[in-house]
């Protein structure tokens, strides 16, 4: 049970990430019982990094002064052995972006990778045609390029979509069920890879409660399951009721 | 059906939108079946706009670098005959706002101007007291000097209000219904821009499409009827629906 | 009914305030019917407080852009007689925020001080560990500080949490009631600021209504108590009718 535990630990989560999801990201966050904190200036990334247990890298709504701040938060973090999970939005839809996910994962130790499997083709190389923000459409072995991902930037790679898989280089999981509703809910992706920070921030083992976690989210998705407004509302009942979390 | 035909195109919009209604325009987008994808970074913006099937450029939260990026977006959108819609929110409420505006309609081809009637009376330098960025009061000739403004700029010019008045210079079409309440939803105005776009990548008739569209949003507000909160969730519901897109 | 008198005067707010929670505060000083203008543009920033009722000064997202307007803005309602209300977010999380806070309230005439007990005890220098943007523990007589830091700045201090606390630097009050759940809702607090704001433009007893306004915000929450997706719509919903909106 990840979400009970992140809501036993309430860790402290640093978000640097886009304004599209913010609060929908700090909601979920809270909803499950973790205290979020947004703050991307580059004259307190580093130090707001250094006082949270996990901090997130959200490559949404890029610009030159957020990449400054996640360099230096990230590094930070590293420097404090506080998990670092990176979200490398939109990596194959403009050369910015995958420029700046290379950046990051050369730059930083980054625990996880959260991302789509247009993303993930980005920034392995792979032959893929991304839709802007979402997966997109091509030819590729996810599980295989998400093994190779995970083994040069020793790693946990979890890839998100109908089927999502979860590697750390060796042992692999896919994890299935959900509804492809979430997926009409911006922020979605991103807020679960904010849940991964929070579970990293808890978790002694990592791989066994990121697996829990992704099961989790697909359960609370399809016990959303209703017109897409609705849908918004239920499922932030559902993380929370997962959670243990509505007292 | 415009929402519809959005929902069976399923078109990118790129939007360089407001941070306030950022997440609610990607909701909406996302409930009636487009892609939306926010980016706002002088980096990238015209590599994004020129993979997108329509642009957006809201002013909400104006800043230099925004407008920079608007520009660039929009410049390589007209080169790839991609359309771009402007909202030039609180066009009326301040010097920087009205320039900008100014400058982007000077500076681009502009397929549609949707704006609310203190917007259009602000770049039609009309005698209007705008309020912030809401539309204020004034005495003004709204379908007037919204056909003079779409024969100025060659576009299709969208006033909205209790009565909105479409135009592209020569034909002219009302719409009512509705209800006042979605004034009461920020980024009610947004959203209805973004799916001008969306419906501008779809249409073969961009005109009738329009007024279709503006129907199916007054419908989506009436139906809605509930407390505000309640009504937010509605709406998303009403989208969905009317697009045939709650499967 | 501070509500109520802000659902009749209408008061435009200017709001200088974080990506977060931008959506949130928007809708909900709309909800009570008042009209939200966020505008933190440094080329705007002093115009469109001069033009506004109030202004919400809120450090959530801060950046070097932000303070300038921040700054600018608060110079310019200063002069012109119009309140303003700082929110220090997270004054106690960084040294940035902290010495921004001082600034702020160095430079400016600031009518009302709305955070939580760490930020307070931030501000006055107190013995305290902050926890991000949360309150986080320690040890301090809050109402007995809250005091000293009105009579300082010579302002109105209000501090809220399990029990609120508002004083002149003369005058106590406590305000107790609501329900924790508020907690679980990002930008809770950030929208009490905006609507002490809202308060500040209508009331010819700041003090009194703003007691009132404590008193009717901690109704509002007790009174949406469900699971936290389903508590954020009755929320706005609770607002709305307690203003007396819903028409």
């Amino acid at each position: 049970m990840s979400l009970q535990k992140i809501n036993k630990k309430q860790p402290l989560v640093h978000c640097i990430t886009n304004y599209v999801v913010a609060n929908f990201t700090a909601n979920g966050l809270l909803a499950v019982g973790a205290s979020p904190v947004m703050a991307d200036a580059i004259e307190e990334a580093a130090e707001m990094a250094s006082k949270a247990n996990a901090l997130l890298l959200n490559m949404g709504t890029l610009n030159d002064r957020a990449i400054q701040s996640m360099k230096l938060a990230g590094q930070s973090a590293n420097a404090h052995q506080i998990p670092v999970v990176l979200d490398p939005v939109g990596a194959g839809a403009t050369v910015f972006r995958y420029e700046t996910a290379k950046q990051l994962l050369e730059l930083l130790t980054i625990s996880i990778i959260r991302c789509n499997v247009g993303e993930m083709a980005a920034i392995a190389g792979a032959d893929w045609e991304s839709k802007g923000v979402d997966s997109g459409e091509g030819e590729i072995d996810v599980a295989e390029t998400a093994m190779q991902l995970a083994n040069k930037y020793q790693c946990i790679v979890v890839v998100t979509g109908k089927q999502d898989v979860i590697t750390d280089g060796k042992r692999l999981e896919y994890v299935d069920g959900g509804h492809v509703k979430v997926t009409k809910m911006t922020g979605s992706g991103c807020l679960l890879s904010a849940l991964c920070a929070a579970v990293l921030a808890c978790g002694a083992k990592p791989f066994e409660d990121l697996v829990l976690l992704l099961n989790e989210y697909k359960k609370a998705s399809a016990n959303s399951y209703a017109s897409i407004g609705t849908f918004h509302t239920n499922f932030l009942n559902e993380l929370e009721s997962t959670a243990g979390g509505n007292q």
